[in-house]
C-alpha cells in the first residue's frame, strides 16, 4: 500500500472517515471525504505504472462483483483493481444468475453475504438496488451503477482526472452534456463537482433535462454553444441507444448538430480546455473522433487509467476497519 | 489447513479413506467418510469467519470448474472455496464450450486431463456424466450435481448444518418435502441421512414421488400435515419451474396450499424444528416467506456458509495424495 | 522459470530475439526465434506434470485475455499458463462487451492499455484484427487466432509435438489435410514448419484450396491417398459447421469418403505416422474415432498439454523485457 503519511487527507483520523462503511453514492459525503479518496487513489496511479505493481493488502479477502447489469469495462476495471490488490476475485455473472430462477434480490444478497465475501461491487438496472444490499450484509458494498442513481466511482476518476489535468477541482468551469435525465453519472458529477466547489453547468435538450435540476446547484442550458463558453471542462455523456429513436431525439444527425463536441464548437471553450467521456463511446453522435482523439485536449484514456487507480483506493479504504488496520478499527 | 489432530476423524489413517479418488456421489461413501469430511469441513467454518481467511494447501494446484449447466449459487460457492485454498481456479463455461461445436464429453474430460488439472469440478444435467468424465482423467473428480443422479456436496452440507444446529444427525427426523422425481438433492441427502441414523420420511404428490422409494429406507407420504408431524427437520426441496405448469401439478397456487412450508404447518413439527432449504427459493410457493425469514427456525443462509466450507474440505482432502500429504501418499 | 541455460536457444543473447515485442504470426518469426520458443516451452512441459506447480515470473502483472470470438479450449489454456506463471489473469468476454455498444476495435485496445495491462491475448473473427491492436498499445500482445489470418501458439504447439515425437521437425514429411482456404491454423503451421525445413504437403477439395499455395513452399493434392502416401506426420483439419453444408462440400459423408482419416488410409503413411488435430474433432467426419483414440498413433492430447507449455513460453518470453530480465531490457 503506498505510504499516505505525506498526504494531507493522512491527518484525517480513519475513523472519521466512511463511518457508513459502503460506498452507495457521492451523496452522503463529505469532501473531506471526497478529497481522502482521490488522495488514495493518487498514489496508486504511479503504482500501476510500474511492472510488479501487485501489492497485497486484501490478500485473504474475498471481493464479489456481483454484476446484474453487463458492463464490460467497469467490470474489468474492478477485477484488476480486485486482483492488484491481492484479493480473491469472484465474479457473479446476472446472465446466469438465480435472479432469473426468480430469486429475491435479498436472497441473492443474504447469500453473497452468507459466502462470507469481505466487499461485494454491485451493479444493477434498478436505482436503490445496491441500498437495499448493502442494508442487508455485513461487509462494505461499493456502487458500479445503480439504474439513474449513481456511479460514484465514475465521479471520483473524473474529479482525479480533473485535478490531475488542471491542478484542483475548486473554481473550474465545468459543463456536463448530453442524457441528464437517464443519466447516473452526470448525478454522481454533479454531486462531487460541486461539493469540490467547481462551477457546474449542465446542457441537455429539454426532452433530456430533469425537471429542477438547478436546485443541484448547476445552472442548466439548452444550447450547448452558450453551455460550452469558456469552460474549462467539457464533460460529453454516452447517448444510449434506446434513446436514440423517436421518444426523445429526432435522429443521432440532428444530436449530433445540436449536442454533439466538434473542434468547432469545442474552440469556444478555454483554449486549454478538457474534453472527457465515460465511454464507450459514440463517435459521430456525441463527440466527432478528431475531439475524442485530440492529443491535447482529449483526457478519456486517462480516465479509464484513473478508474483503476479509484477502485484500488474504495476497496482499500472500504475493508481497512474489517482489516484492523490502525486508526480505522 | 486447520489442525486436525483433535478429531476422532484423525484417528483414521488417510489411506483408508476414499480410495476411489473422486466425490461422485454420497452412494459408496462409508459413514466414517461421511464423518471425515463433516469434522474437516467443521474447522473451515471458523477460519472462513476471519479475516484474511487464505490459506494455501492448494498453491500451485489448478481446480478446473467445467460447469455444463449453468448454477450461479454452486459456482460460486466451489470458486470461493478454491481460491481461499490457494488454488488457480478456471471457469470452464458450458455456453461457450466446445461441446456446442459437437465435441463429445470425453473428448472434453481428455482435453481438461491434458492440461494437467489437479482437480475437475464438474456440473451436467445428464446423471451419469460426471462418472464418464471421472472414469477418463487423473485427477479427483467432484459432482457439482449431475442430472437427477446426485449433488453430493449439497448433501454433507445439510448434514453439517443440522450436525451444528442440533447436535448430531442420528436419531434425528427429517422430512424431505417436494419434487423427489428429479431431485438430486433429495437423493443424495436420503443416502447420506440415513447412513448418519437419521429417520427419514419424504413427502411429495404421487406425480412427483419415485417409485418404491420405501427401499431407500424412508417412509414415503403423500399428506405433508401427516409428514410433518413433530419432525426435527423441515427440508423443502425447490419447485422446478418447468414442472410449474400442468403436468406434475395443477398450479402453483394448489401446490402451495398442499405442500407448501407455513407457519401454521410448521407448528405441528418440533417447537425447535429446523427449517431448510438448498436454494434458490421459490417464496411462496414451496416455502412462505415468514417461515424462510424466520429467525429462529430457518437455517437457510447457515447452510450457505456451510456449503463453502463442506467444498473447501472436499477440495483439500481429495487432493491430500496427490499433494503428497502424509499418510494419504 | 525452469532453467534454459543447457538449451542451445540459450546462446542466442535476449535482444536478439523478438524486438517486434508482440506474436501476431508466424509470418516474420526467424528461424532460431521459433526454436527458442519450443526450447522454452519444452522445460515448461515437464514442470506442468509436477504438481504444485506454479511458478511466479509473472507475478504482479495483468494478463488480458480479449476473446472477441469464442474459444472455451484456447481460452482455458491461456488462462491456465497465466496462472501457472503468477500473473492477475483477467477475461474480456465479447459476448457482454462495449463492442456490442457500437465502440470501435481501437476504443476497446485504448481502453486496456489504459488499465496498464502487461500482456494482451486476442482473438478475433477479422484477419488484421490482432495487428491493428498490437500498434495501439504499449504492451506485448499475443494472437490467440484472428479470423483466416494466424493462429501462432497452435503452429508452435504442433511443431513441439512433432519434435518431442519424432525428434526433431527437419526433413519430416507432413500432410495437413481439410478446409485450406479457411483455415489459420493451416496457415501458421505452413509457416512455421517450412521454417523449420519440414517437407509440406496440403490436401483439400478444390473449392476448400487456397489459390497459388505452392508459393508458400508445399506441394497441393486434392487425391488424400496420393498426398497421405509415406508421411511421417497426418494433419487433420476442423471442419467448420459453417463449409458443412452445400456451397464448399456435397455432404459431410461425402467428404469423410474422400477426405476423412481412417484407419485404412491411415496404412498408406508410415508405419510409425503421427496423428494430429488441432480440436475440438468432428468425430466420423474427418477422422475415424478409432484413429483418434489411436494409442500408438494419435498424438492428440499431447497437442493440448503442448498448447498450455507453449503458451507459457509465449507469455514468460514476450514479458521479459518489461519486467527487465537481464539480457532482454
Amino acid at each position: 500500500m503506498p505510504a499516505s503519511d505525506h498526504s494531507p487527507a493522512a491527518q484525517i483520523p480513519g475513523g472519521a472517515v466512511f463511518p457508513h462503511g459502503s460506498l452507495t453514492g457521492i451523496a452522503g459525503l463529505q469532501p473531506h471525504e471526497i478529497v481522502f479518496l482521490l488522495d488514495e487513489a493518487e498514489q496508486w496511479v504511479d503504482w500501476n505504472r510500474r511492472h510488479a505493481k501487485s501489492q497485497h493488502p486484501l490478500d485473504g479477502l474475498t471481493q464479489i462483483n456481483a454484476f446484474f447489469e453487463n458492463s464490460t469495462r467497469t467490470l474489468l476495471s474492478f477485477e484488476i483493481a480486485g486482483k492488484r490488490l491481492g484479493a480473491d476475485v469472484v465474479n457473479m455473472h446476472a446472465a446466469q444468475s438465480s435472479v432469473k430462477k426468480g430469486e429475491t434480490l435479498i436472497d441473492t444478497a443474504m447469500t453473497l453475504n452468507a459466502m462470507r465475501a469481505d466487499v461485494i461491487v454491485i451493479r444493477h438496472a434498478s436505482s436503490g438496488a445496491v441500498q437495499l444490499i448493502a442494508d442487508k450484509v455485513d461487509c462494505p458494498v461499493l456502487n458500479a451503477g445503480d439504474g439513474a442513481h449513481e456511479h460514484p466511482t465514475q465521479a471520483l476518476l473524473d474529479a482525479l482526472t480533473i485535478r490531475r489535468r488542471r491542478g484542483g477541482v475548486a473554481g473550474q468551469r465545468v459543463v456536463i452534456c448530453g442524457d441528464l435525465l437517464h443519466s447516473r453519472v452526470a448525478r454522481s458529477n454533479i454531486l462531487a463537482l460541486t461539493a469540490l466547489a467547481a462551477e457546474v453547468r449542465v446542457c441537455a435538450p429539454t426532452t433530456l433535462m430533469p425537471p429542477a435540476i438547478e436546485r443541484m446547484g448547476v445552472t442548466p442550458f439548452t444550447d450547448f454553444d452558450a453551455a460550452i463558453e469558456a469552460c474549462d471542462v467539457v464533460m460529453m455523456l454516452r447517448l444510449q441507444n434506446e434513446r436514440m429513436a423517436g421518444a426523445y431525439i429526432p435522429s443521432t444527425r440532428e444530436y449530433h448538430l445540436r449536442y454533439g463536441l466538434t473542434l468547432e464548437r469545442l474552440a469556444r471553450a478555454r483554449p486549454d480546455a478538457l474534453v472527457m467521456h465515460p465511454g464507450p463511446m459514440n463517435r459521430g453522435v456525441e463527440i466527432a473522433s478528431n475531439v475524442a482523439d485530440h492529443p491535447d485536449h482529449s483526457a478519456i484514456t486517462e480516465q479509464v487509467e484513473m478508474g483503476v487507480a479509484v477502485r484500488m483506493a474504495c476497496l482499500d479504504v472500504l475493508t481497512r476497519r474489517a482489516r484492523g488496520v490502525e486508526g480505522w478499527a
